[in-house]
């Protein structure tokens, strides 16, 4: 891995910005030491946040940009306005080859429309979805989408396993990944009908894609399957109530722990054992959903991260850059017969 | 509470019928000492585990049923073959006023379809909704629907809300308890149209609801409402979501207590505080999901559960026949001015 990468930056998202995105990007500096920055944002403030580093300094260069999408901007407004913000002109950097991908901890709906229209689509795929890593209890998989379209048919389902697949194989390195569609499971009910009808195309589709069926609500933390996929309304609320879940479980823990003078020195002997829970559970380490379906690498962090998990966005970043993810995508489409439109119809309908 | 209230049991419900239901009730008998039990099912079977109980057999009357509800019967299956079942039989104790509830851990949607034919609705209700109590961080809350209806219309869900707020008020004792309605909170997704309508009604309503708003996923358990209202599509896969997180998270505990002399010894120190833990986060502790809707008091015990489950199941059914459920959503209906329908109509619709 001694070939150049450079990513760009929004530098000016997050809560903690700019400084949390400059701490990450010197955490990924260390990590990743082929990796270049374009850091995106208001340079008088960088600036000597940079010059503070040890290893971003000699590998970063700060584009200034006068404005910021804010938080609470409506994705219209945003693409309006801010045409010359640090989160628009880091996603041109894309689009003009000039960064391989592109970090963001900004406004998620702000963010998804500006990669739309800047990157456009991977030919062949009609919607971008939102996708992460979450743990489970065989290891990790992957589900999408978790926010990007309310209403999905079932193409949009079909090409989510997709992409999917193509990621968990490439990019997470497994061999023939399992793909489930979330739905339920009692018997009188018999789920939507655009999750039936996408079930149907990927039981006959010749792309070698190991379908597993349906799966549950509890498959999901279970690990049954390496691949995920539901609607952005269905995959935001499970990965909200997931995340609650596993907080209220650790407030009863840390409750429970603090509860007695035994329970206390029970902590102390088992703390070491518990901080490896901690780390396996820790939020930061899947920080990073991709936003994949658009012609380029994009990755969002949460706004409430700190550095490290703004690290861990960046080395997923550069794992689907090193794996050429988009590429592996295209390479599929081709396989399963979708041909790009023609170079006029794809401008037209970006 | 010396009156007494009568209780229809289907006994040949759930994994471990009928000792498991048996068992269930002879605990119920302990905990509830004015409550009797009619119990449908096998007599030559159910005679001799009725014999054996110290509580339940003085109040017990078992009543012969020569069919069986299969976990995999179709409901429609179920309709027409299980006239003569214990799950019918028990259901119809209701209709004719011989019990104040019934409870069965056998097949759900058999049981849905039994309920709605045997009971009707309550009139101004539409349709039925399955509701349960879940822990949160600050108590716990109840959420429906979790799988009766798969589609909602925004008046579904109003209905759901206003059933959900009396469960709150009455059997849990909530004074003013608050409404949310589950949705999506990025800015760029709205939600789907029907969350929309619901939400204006419920803004609109001339009903003292507390109507909160929308709530996302985590708010679910972190307790941000005291009732959770969605369709059920998504209430089904977020219970299961969650039961199946605080499984993987009990796993990835129990993996760590063992995993050195250290942290067993720490286990040992901290063990009672951490059977606190459990014992709020126990499954069956949450045992007993309500039909709310149909004309009659009808709860649904976990199949898979054990007796003190199914213990927990017929106190909510006692909790819901004590204060009158129904009877409050009647009361709740004709406040709002939805009158009931004629009877000739009202027939007709069942």
């Amino acid at each position: 891995m001694t070939q150049k990468l450079v990513l760009s930056i929004d530098a000016m998202g997050g809560d903690a910005a700019p400084a949390m995105a400059v701490g990450g990007c010197e955490l990924a500096s260390e990590r990743f030491p082929f990796v270049e920055f374009l850091l995106y944002g208001d340079e008088p403030r960088l600036a000597p946040l940079v010059a503070q580093t040890r290893y971003l300094k000699s590998r970063a260069r700060i584009v200034h940009t006068p404005d910021v999408v804010t938080g609470d901007m409506k994705p219209s407004v945003a693409l309006r306005s801010g045409r010359k913000s640090s989160m628009r002109l880091a996603i041109d950097a894309v689009k003009d080859g000039e960064a391989a991908g592109v970090v963001s901890a900004g406004n998620t709906g702000a963010m998804m429309a500006m990669a739309k229209i800047a990157l456009r689509m991977v030919p062949g795929i009609d919607r971008p979805a939102i996708a992460t890593m979450f743990p489970t209890t065989r290891g990790e998989s992957v589900m999408l989408d978790l926010g990007a379209n309310v209403e999905c048919d079932a193409n949009n389902l079909v090409q989510f396993a997709l992409m999917g697949e193509v990621f968990a194989r490439t990019v997470l390195g497994l061999n023939q990944p399992s793909v489930g569609l979330l739905n339920v499971g009692s018997e009188e009910m018999k789920g939507h009908e655009e999750l039936r009808l996408a079930a149907a195309q990927l039981r006959e589709t010749h792309l070698p894609i190991r379908f597993h069926g349906f799966i549950e609500g509890d498959d999901v933390p279970a690990g049954t399957v390496d691949v995920v996929v539901t609607d952005g309304f269905t995959g935001n609320i499970a990965l909200k109530i997931a995340e609650g879940t596993a907080k209220l479980f650790g407030g009863f823990l840390r409750g429970a722990f603090s509860s007695s003078i035994m329970s206390k020195i029970g902590y102390l002997f088992a703390r070491s054992a518990l901080a490896k829970v901690r780390l396996r559970t820790d939020p930061r380490r899947y920080n990073g959903a991709m936003f994949v379906g658009v012609n380029g690498i994009v990755v969002k962090s949460h706004g409430g991260t700190d550095a490290l998990g703004f690290a861990n966005a960046i080395g997923v970043a550069v794992d689907m850059a090193t794996h050429g993810f988009n590429d592996k995508i295209k390479a599929e489409l081709a396989r399963m017969g979708v041909t790009a439109p023609a170079p006029a119809a794809e401008a037209a309908s970006g």
